[in-house]
């Protein structure tokens, strides 16, 4: 790892991203449990000079009750500072004039309450879980089928999930079914896609070169980080495996115990 | 199109394989209707010194209610000239003991009831239609993932077909969702896969020289019945489309207005 990269570029920095599960809380039964002085870290760069913000692919829930859940966790975050795919989305819709024909979780519904859904023009498909009837996944491939130009969006493309009771198909698979079926490549809005992360950093009016993205997936957090011109640096918790430190293709510009230790560091060189 | 080849090959013939869906009837409400010479033809084909089978990739039925619509329609044809995936798949399934978890359409499972479906260790998925739930579609996903050699068969690889009420998804689309979310290539059974042709070839004992396809569908009947190193044989019934004879990869050795037609110039060149 060369740690020595991401040390220099701290004094230049401007913005951090932070992933949200698996460095900031484990899930688990409940609420998940916070991980060992991230709670305190995340404090601590809240009264630094850098700007925060959280980016998750979270996409069965609204921003709203996500953020209810890490309070009762203990964390101090507003809704505004967090970015998931959703309002990304919604970000998109509005940009570009378009209306979607929805097909995802129930929770996440009320994120696309602005925006206008009849004569849908694209289709947002996110991590339905049970609403992925074959019905409803039909009914989403003939409304692509019919458009002239099929615009198809995924809320991240994640192969699969682990819940209690064991694996579940993520989002990416369905994402999949429906390019072959209607021969279109999806737009991925969520980590690791560029818009997502440029989404962010726009809204904190930095280059990428100001912002550090701290993440436990490396493909994901870092690797999307980094090919926006970020820099990205991996922790130790959640899904980090030792493996991780020696990906064929992605290398963290430096890898860290947890996110203690990260704004450790971060606010050391800062002099704060 | 170059009609000499196939009739230069026609004396040497043993064997014709016909499409069924196209060829030999149009689908539609009810049982469909038979093609203007169609019955006819198969009944000359049938008195002549040449083996006859029929192809088809349905998969939502039995053999046994296929052949009894034909029968309807004023087809003489029996179970075992019929060659459809899920046979196809069974004989796969024995000859390298296989125990399949099944996702098809509830019409088809008796054609699986001779194969032992405990502990399974592969996956097969046909067109299961409505019964493409989440939770069944993730029910085969863990199948999969949990082998240590995931093994899947797709039943076809259509993207999509056309009911009465609209189109609907196809096996494709399904087999493209469980190949991301486990890493894995499906073996495709049922046109145009060389396994499902080679298995008619080799129920008539004849060699792939020896043998002539006669579809409507370019790619899958007349394209994969080539790869195989059958002829295959175009009508411009069905599906055809007058593009088909430009098509960049796939040339047929000839084409006909019907199968009337090409049953005629067959026994006309076979002196019969």
């Amino acid at each position: 790892m060369a740690e020595t990269d991401w040390k220099h570029a701290i004094r230049d920095l401007k913005g951090v991203l932070l992933d949200m599960c698996g460095v900031l809380y484990d899930s688990g039964e409940g609420d998940g449990v916070a991980i060992d002085g991230s709670i305190e870290a995340v404090k601590r760069l809240k009264a630094s000079d850098l700007q925060l913000r959280f980016c998750t692919n979270e996409t069965q829930a609204t921003r709203e009750k996500f953020v209810a859940k890490l309070g009762r966790l203990g964390f101090d975050i507003c809704v505004d500072e967090v970015f998931s795919p959703a309002p990304a989305a919604v970000t998109i819709l509005k940009e570009r004039g378009l209306r979607p024909h929805l097909l995802v979780h129930n929770d996440v519904v009320p994120e696309f309450e602005t925006v206008e859904k009849t004569d849908p023009n694209c289709v947002i498909i996110g991590d339905a879980a049970d609403s992925f009837s074959y019905q409803n996944l039909n009914k989403a491939f003939q409304v692509l089928i019919g458009l002239e130009t099929p615009v198809l969006f995924s809320l991240g493309r994640g192969r699969y999930y682990k819940e209690m009771d064991g694996l579940k198909l993520d989002v990416g698979a369905y994402m999949k079914a429906l390019e072959y079926a209607c021969d279109v490549e999806a737009e991925v809005v969520g980590k690791p896609s560029p818009v997502f992360f440029q989404s962010v950093l726009a809204d904190m009016g930095i280059q990428p070169s100001q912002a550090l993205m701290i993440g436990d997936d490396l493909v994901n957090d870092v690797g999307g980080a980094q090919s926006c011109g970020m820099r990205g640096l991996l922790v130790k918790t959640g899904k980090y495996r030792p493996s991780d430190e020696s990906h064929p293709t992605v290398k963290a510009d430096g890898c860290v115990d947890n996110l203690a230790e990260a704004v450790d560091i971060l606010l050391k060189h800062r002099g704060q």
